[in-house]
């Protein structure tokens, strides 16, 4: 953690809170009051660290190994509001989700995650608890998701927004990138992790997770977690199968992406690029979700499972079977007259399938 | 830029917008209204592309090269509030500190920098040649400061609060990193670029940049600037000098850093960390700075310069000349009895120097 703006500190001084007023090392303590570099100290050590850090936290950068002189970088912000409600995520879902997101992105290149910086910006009354919570969420993201992949930097502040932009780094060991643009006709299109499993846990949220007044209510939202753990989790704590990302690229993956927007978005996506059409079989899309057809709709809009959606070469299947946990689910063709597009068992899926989430998610807090 | 998360779209469409109701790319498009993946296209375009990318924006990550095998990776986070105040700040002023301010955290340790990615959220109602302009900003600050350096992807999105998290990445060519514990007792202190002129800048503006009432007013803040362009200047807009990272490496440099929290504060890092003392000669810190010696105290704690702070083996002084823009401000010496300290001509310095904001900078919007 670079201490370059002690921002948190500023702003709890500015408020003329006197230290230590939430008790000593207390659970009443806050980020205003304590500052930035207490809070550091609270919660870098709860942090992985990574095996690539040649340097790590505590200079004014960090230093990273790239062993085949390359590197993958992505970075993305989960922000209150647009992003998510305090009444359903916990701190802890919160660290989970902005990891595991991330690192979905560095797996979609088929690059093995190494390293986290993240800027985290908290409002000055966040108990430094909640702060130590969103680090044990980052820390179990990569432990469970990317063994071997920590932190090795950031910043904190003080914002009156909860925010946290993580940006992830990945070593290709050697190999290409896995592109979107290198779908060929006659691959086989294969998806490793859930489908419309997120979506279904955000409408399930939407519908019950709210009280009579239809606001967000954090009871709510632990039943309805506790009767529905699998819908539910996948919103706020996605596990994507960030292994799958290295074992698609060994296996010859012509095109990935992480499934963040939907499958009919992300899809379209690889076709646009790649020039070609991708077809995709309404029967195998129903079984890996592990739903029946009635559902397909909803499957193939439904975002934020981020999920691994990759081409392969026909001669990976049938018979020879795919890596890791990749389902076929259709096939690459030549476009139609109209150029690419993405087929759903050969009908032309409509251009406005995806996830249009201002269905669902009205940017308010909660 | 990622396209996963279009939560700028979403919330302008939320909020029940209708597309283009701002007129055909006219002035008056905001963010919540065209959404993210327009104002990408309106923005990218502006970026400066770099030289090290292997893939750049487009895909889940970008690919950059590290021809010696490391690269160095750092970030930071600015926020509306606690970091800037839109009556003072330019939109461009805000890309130019929050590229640059980045930039000589990576030449703080003996870097080229190569590569940023920007996670960037802003309130709906942003008119997009705001965005522009902000752009306008990292690019100019990237093609002066750090040729070759540019952008390789990011983040938009939509916050109440409008924040930019930067993340910078840096070559060492081959190099060791400078860091900050490798002072030695004999070596050299030196200072390439300002000295407490940022403080001062920030310092006028709160005096002079203010209504009646003691809020900020734009208005009042330009004239200051035509007034006092140095300073105002190197407190919202500064220009490190970036390239002597690279020249201190080059000349032997055992310790650096970025002057962001000022000379007592970064000073005290270097010998705390290296284990020595480093005495600041007044007289020489006075020269370096400009001032007369009236002026010590404030250019000693005076914050937010992004200067570079090295030590330097004796052989590079006097007689030898330091590299770039570095003068010689005082010597590394022997620890006394209560371990290492900052000394100034001699006498231990108070422990509470170093920039104290809290007495300037309030966090009340603006």
């Amino acid at each position: 953690m670079s201490e370059a703006e002690s921002s948190a500190q500023r702003a709890g001084n500015a408020a003329g809170a006197s230290r230590g007023q939430g008790g000593v090392n207390g659970e009443g303590d806050v980020l205003g009051v304590v500052g930035e570099l207490e809070a550091l100290a609270r919660i870098i050590p709860r942090l992985p660290s990574s095996e690539a850090a040649v340097l790590g936290p505590g200079d004014d950068a960090a230093v990273l190994a790239a062993p085949d002189s390359r590197y993958v970088v992505t970075t993305d912000m989960m922000i209150h509001g647009p992003d998510f409600r305090l009444a359903w995520s916990s701190m802890h879902d919160l660290g989970f989700k902005a990891a595991a997101t991330n690192l979905s992105d560095v797996a979609a290149m088929g690059a093995r995650p190494t390293a986290l910086v993240i800027a985290l910006a908290a409002p000055a009354d966040t108990p430094l608890v909640d702060l130590e919570a969103l680090a044990d969420g980052l820390r179990d993201a990569c432990v469970e998701l990317a063994p071997g992949c920590g932190v090795v930097g950031g910043d904190l502040s003080v914002s009156p927004t909860l925010t946290i932009a993580v940006t992830a780094f990945g070593d290709l060991e050697g190999r290409d990138a896995v592109r979107r643009d290198g779908a060929r006709v006659g691959d086989v299109i294969a998806v490793s992790g859930p489908l419309g499993r997120a979506a279904r846990g955000l409408a399930l949220l939407f519908e019950r997770a709210v009280d009579d007044d239809g606001a967000p209510d954090a009871g709510a939202a632990a039943r309805l977690r506790s009767e529905h753990p699998d819908a539910v989790s996948a919103q706020l704590a996605p596990r994507p199968p960030i292994a799958d990302g290295v074992a698609a690229a060994l296996a010859g993956a012509t095109a990935m992406l992480d499934l963040s927007d939907g499958l009919a978005l992300d899809a379209r996506r690889i076709a646009l690029a790649s020039g070609v059409s991708l077809d995709l079989d309404a029967a195998a899309v129903c079984m890996a979700a592990g739903v029946d057809a009635s559902l397909l709709p909803s499957v193939i809009v439904g975002g934020e499972d981020h999920s691994l959606l990759a081409t392969f070469p026909p001669a990976t299947a049938p018979g020879q079977s795919l890596p890791g946990g990749f389902r076929v689910i259709g096939r690459v063709v030549k476009p139609g007259g109209d150029g690419p597009a993405l087929l759903v068992s050969g009908r032309v899926f409509s251009p406005r399938g995806g996830w249009d989430s201002f269905d669902e998610w009205t940017g308010d807090l909660g």
